[in-house]
C-alpha cells in the first residue's frame, strides 16, 4: 500500500527535505493543497493547525504530532478516532539547559554584578549556592526526570509532583497534585511541566501561589493555562522579592498590554525553552513509520482520555 | 604538648567560634598579637597575610592556608622549611555554578532576551545548546574533574590541560600545556582552573588568545596571572563576538581605569565564582589537626616544587 503524507507545519520545506532524506519506503508526501487533507491516511502536524481541519481527515489514521503539547487535540469534543502520537524524550536536556541557566543566573546574583560592573564596583556580596536547596518539579515525566537529575548534581534536594505520588527514581520524594500546598512554602524553586488536563489547569491560581516563599522562585515551562498569570501579576507585584520565569502562556505571543510584561522580577520568554527540531522530529516520525507499516505498536502514542 | 594557633584572617573572629565549637584537643588560639607571630606553631592563614611575616616564624611547623591558591608561599625565595596544606575538594560544585551559570546564560542569550523583553518584543532566535560543544579545561585537578562532569551533563565534549597530558577520568581527552595552540581553534568555550606557576603565567596571551574561534568565549577562574589581561583587551575588542568572563585578576579589584570593564563583551565579576567558606576551611583544618598531632600525613600537602 502506497500512504498518503499531509504536512501541516509552519516549517515544511524544511520537514519536506529531511524527509526525502530518510528515503521512507512507498510513502507519498503530499503538496500543501486543501484538497489533500481528505486523502492523507497519515499527518505529520502541528497540533493547532491539525485541529480545526480534523472533520475533513476522511482518511487519517495517525497524526505525528510535531509538538510535545497536543491540547488541541484531545478536548472532549474533538474526534479520537485515529492513532495520535506526540515527540517525547528529546526535551530533558533543553529544558535543564533554560531551567539551571536562569535558576544559576538569579542565585548566582548575573543581574547584581552586571549592574556593579557598569558602574565599575569591585563588591563581592553574601554568596547563594544551589547546594542544599529544594527544588520542587511538577511533573515526573521525562523532562522533569532529566530536570530533576541536573538538580541532583547541583546538590539539590528534589521533590515531584504527580497523578499517583508513583515513587519515581530520580526524586527525593514524590507526592500528588492534591498535596501541592504542603510543599510550596518549602521550595526555594519551584518549576511546572505539567501537561495541560483538566486536573492540571489553573493549579497555580491566586490561592496556591501565596504559599510560595518570601524569596522563591518559580519557573513555567509546561503550559501556559497551568498558572493562573493575573493572580502571579498580583502576587509579585506585592512579593517583589520572589521572581518568576515564563516561557509560556495561555495566549502566545503574550499581549503587549499585559501588565506582567514590565515587571522587574519577571524575565518572559518567548517560548524557547525547547524547541522541537524538525530533524528530531523527522527521526521520531521515522521509526514510527517504520512500526506503522508493520502494524507494530506506536511510539509515544497519546492517551486520549489522559489527555497526554 | 600544647599547641599554639595563630589566625592570620580577616575573619579572625568567624574562625575563633567556628574553632571553639570544634573542641580541638591541646590547642591554644593565640590573640591577634605581633609577639604571638613568634610563638605560634601552627598557623591558619591567608597566604598573601601570612607571605611577608614568614622570616618571623620561628617555631611555625604547619600552616593551613585557607585558601586553594597559595602561590604567595612557594616563590623560590620563600621558606619551605614548614608543612604547607591548602583547602581544596570544596570549590568543584561552586565553580561549576558559576561556569555554567555564566556558559548557558550566554549560549542560552538572557542577555538577548532581556532585552527583547523591555520592548515587549516576542520573537524566538536562532536556537544554540551546549549539546555536542567543545569545552577546553585548562587544569585537570579536582575542580576541573568536577567541571567536566557537569559538562559531559549537559552533553559537551571535554578536553583537559594538564603537565604531563595524563589521562584523566571524566575528560573525552587530555593533553599537554605545550599542545594548547591546537586546542583553542577547536573549543568553543575554554575555562582556565590553573594555579599560578612558572609554566603556567601568561599561558593565555597575545598569541595564544589569537587562536580562540571568531565566537569562542573564555573564562579565567583559576589564577589572574596565567592571563595578560592586556592582551585580552585588545583581542576582544577587534573581535566583538568573542567573551570572556573574568572572576580573577592580577590585581584584585581590578583598577578602576582598567578599559576592559566596559567592554560590552566582558563579565567581570569581583572573585566571586567559589569563596572559601570558614565553615569548610575549619573543617578541612580539624581533621588535618587531628593527623598532626597523631604525627600522620596532612591532607591537601602543597608540593614546593611543583607550586600547587
Amino acid at each position: 500500500m502506497r500512504h498518503k503524507l499531509l504536512l501541516l507545519t509552519n516549517k515544511n520545506e524544511r520537514y519536506r527535505n529531511l524527509l526525502k532524506s530518510c528515503h521512507l519506503p512507498d510513502i507519498e508526501i503530499l503538496d500543501d493543497d486543501t484538497q489533500n487533507i481528505s486523502q492523507a491516511d497519515i499527518w505529520l502536524a502541528e497540533p493547532a493547525l491539525a485541529a480545526p481541519l480534523l472533520p475533513h481527515a476522511k482518511e487519517m489514521l495517525w497524526m505525528q504530532s510535531t509538538l510535545a503539547g497536543v491540547d488541541a487535540l484531545v478536548s472532549p469534543r474533538q474526534r479520537k478516532d485515529y492513532q495520535l502520537t506526540n515527540v517525547r524524550g528529546i526535551f530533558g536536556p533543553l529544558m535543564s539547559e533554560y531551567l539551571f541557566g536562569y535558576l544559576l543566573a538569579h542565585q548566582r546574583e548575573h543581574y547584581k554584578y552586571r549592574s556593579q560592573q557598569e558602574k565599575k564596583i569591585w563588591q563581592p556580596g553574601n554568596f547563594k549556592t544551589l547546594q542544599g536547596q529544594h527544588l520542587l518539579l511538577l511533573g515526573t515525566g521525562n523532562i522533569a526526570k532529566h530536570l530533576a537529575q541536573t538538580a541532583k548534581h547541583f546538590g539539590m534536594y528534589v521533590t515531584g509532583i504527580n497523578r499517583g505520588a508513583k515513587p519515581t527514581r530520580g526524586f527525593d520524594h514524590v507526592d500528588t497534585l492534591s498535596n501541592l500546598t504542603k510543599y510550596l512554602p518549602q521550595a526555594d524553586a519551584i518549576a511546572s511541566i505539567l501537561p495541560s488536563t483538566p486536573e492540571t489547569r489553573g493549579a497555580l491560581n491566586a490561592q496556591t501561589l501565596s504559599l510560595i516563599r518570601p524569596e522563591g522562585i518559580l519557573f513555567n515551562l509546561g503550559r501556559g493555562d497551568v498558572l493562573d498569570l493575573d493572580a502571579l501579576y498580583f502576587q509579585l507585584k506585592n512579593n517583589t522579592k520572589q521572581n518568576a520565569i515564563l516561557d509560556v502562556f495561555n495566549q502566545e505571543p503574550l499581549p503587549q498590554n499585559h501588565p506582567i510584561w514590565i515587571l522587574d522580577n519577571v524575565i518572559i520568554t518567548p517560548h524557547i525553552a525547547a524547541p522541537s527540531f524538525p530533524e528530531q522530529v523527522v527521526e521520531i516520525f521515522a521509526t514510527n513509520y517504520h512500526k506503522h507499516i508493520k502494524g507494530e505498536q506506536l511510539s509515544h502514542e497519546v492517551n486520549f482520555e489522559r489527555g497526554y
